[in-house]
């Protein structure tokens, strides 16, 4: 079976030979406080670096999912106010779980499948952190680069995260505009779920550090300041997935081999040849209006069969596509567009789409 | 290597196999809202519920690891007063969770290497849960199974939780007397890191709401709130570690088919061969004095030689022993007897400790 679904996801073509690897090499029952380990974080942090573009100034920290990471951020980063442009389901539960968290979250928001105008947006002068979803991966809606960007210039003395979940390696943001970042290894990096990834800057620590010493609960697992503690020394605060360590620095290292920028060219072609299709099929039509907001790695498409039959219809023929999220399961599906898959895999889906 | 290390730790003899299965079947890549998923999560924990006699008034819930689970429980159980039984680095730990999680612990400490004599133990009267570890990995002491259950019986208005972190599946609690108990995969079940496991029953949902409702943060990643709504058709509050619950689930059904009786005769075996050799060899005595309190799935001796020097000469044998944990790194060696190894491995072992 061929997996578009928006993650967990296709695994990527080297996955099961470095999963055998770390078998031979016995990784799974090394300690975690040993070299062997330190020279796989080093050598991980050192591939996403070259994949992703990530500056020094920049720490890269393992969690178990981009949703633990959501908790992590609010708790270290925020005393009240943070601040979430919020479009569908997983940006709106960013802010949920700030609430939850007994913050005071305000948002900006726009309907699903709408984007957002970096000109319209206010912040209340208290804001400590923006909190922005790169690629909202349950209405395939994406914020380009440069209106990222826009936002640090905009408000250069708030910090600012984005949810890099089922865009990052593709995204090509300047991480010396964002304060952090993050995503989950079951997306675009082709590795079964199990492992997220932060990317933080100082900023983000000093201000951890300030609201410890004000007395705030800032958590007691994972906290930013036993996550530095630790990575001077290629360590975590406690034993992590260690195989999902590896195997994302295996990984990565493959993509640097393939270079980042053939993979983008790649799935630039891909995601083309999905909302040509679109254009051209009358049953089907991109939920995004604006060709901007369109994400270009998960594409969601107004369907007019219910999707339960055209995800069925794909299936015989191996294939998997997701469906809509939430409200929208029966009525849109959504395919993934990352770099496990091929360009013939893609024309292969899209041809079996086309026959429905 | 065989690694006799007290975890991450030897692989179960059927991991692999199952790891290979998993590959397989593509469950890297399913979806955890799917059918494919709820079978494999009502797999693990039939097998789980029979190997741990785990009763119906038990739900069982997954996170990345036992340290994430302290976090939770604080959260979750207490509003400000738990009560710790502390006696090394990690009943520690959970105790230093509570203080940085703003609440107000207290403790009954002992000596390293001390046992606890619960007619010793007086709470006080505002304690809402207390909390224990049955086998402290740092020092290899135990709580024996009658003493946890004294303490519920002493105190059965109180809360009582128990990390059975490097002892389940060999611990015979009785879960009906114990309100949550939680372990992470990469000790007695032979498995790599990546996976905590939760035991939970409705008295801690019960406290949890009451918490949530008076307006305390109880977390918004992984609540129980979270766990039980999800745990109803089987399904995580988030994306979980799939292809580890799954395996757990299968070498939860190994262990079932070599029957739980004998996988703990096979452990007493060992543990027994360990102390009798310490016993009889003037130059390892066991840290533990007294005999019901010693581990008796992680052996910790007292070292003539630097240990640094032990685990070099094992490990021209292919084997791994542990060293001592933190400040008694140097003087101590720690021994893990894990379902993984066998007695002839153990025997092994101990043959080449004996000619040092």
């Amino acid at each position: 079976m061929i997996y578009f679904t928006p993650g967990p996801s296709h695994l990527f073509s080297t996955y099961q030979k470095h999963l055998i690897e770390a078998m031979n090499l016995q990784l799974g029952s090394i300690n975690h406080r040993s070299d062997a380990f330190r020279k796989i974080y080093r050598h991980t942090d050192e591939q996403l670096r070259l994949l992703m573009d990530i500056p020094s100034t920049h720490a890269i920290f393992f969690a178990s999912s981009a949703t633990e990471i959501w908790e992590k951020i609010m708790l270290n980063c925020v005393d009240q106010y943070s601040f979430h442009l919020t479009n569908g389901a997983f940006s709106n539960k960013f802010y949920d779980f700030a609430n939850a968290l007994k913050k005071s979250p305000a948002r900006f928001a726009v309907e699903e499948g709408q984007g957002f105008n970096m000109n319209d947006i206010l912040i209340p002068e208290e804001t400590e952190l923006i909190c922005t979803t790169q690629n909202e991966t349950s209405t395939g809606v994406q914020i380009p680069v440069d209106d990222l960007m826009k936002l640090k210039k905009k408000f250069p003395s708030k910090l600012l995260c984005t949810d890099l979940v089922s865009v990052a390696p593709y995204s090509a943001i300047d991480h010396t505009m964002m304060d952090c970042s993050f995503f989950s290894v079951q997306k675009a990096f082709g590795m079964p779920p199990g492992l997220g990834v932060w990317i933080v800057n100082e900023n983000c620590l000093a201000k951890a550090d300030q609201l410890k010493n004000k007395g705030l609960n800032i958590g007691a697992h994972n906290t930013l300041e036993s996550y530095f503690k630790n990575y001077k020394t290629f360590e975590t605060p406690s034993t992590p997935n260690v195989i999902a360590i590896y195997i994302l620095g295996k990984i990565a290292e493959d993509m640097n081999t393939l270079g980042i920028a053939n993979i983008r060219k790649d799935l630039e072609v891909k995601a083309d040849m999905i909302y040509d299709f679109a254009k051209q099929h009358k049953d089907f039509e991109p939920l995004v209006n604006q060709e901007t907001h369109r994400s270009r790695t998960v594409a969601v498409l107004n369907t007019v069969q219910p999707s339960a039959e055209i995800i069925a219809a794909v299936k015989q023929h191996h294939m998997a596509v997701g469906s809509g999220y939430g409200k929208n399961k029966a009525s849109q599906i959504r395919i993934a567009n990352f770099p496990a898959t091929s360009v013939q895999q893609m024309e292969e889906l899209l041809d079996v789409l086309n026959t429905l």
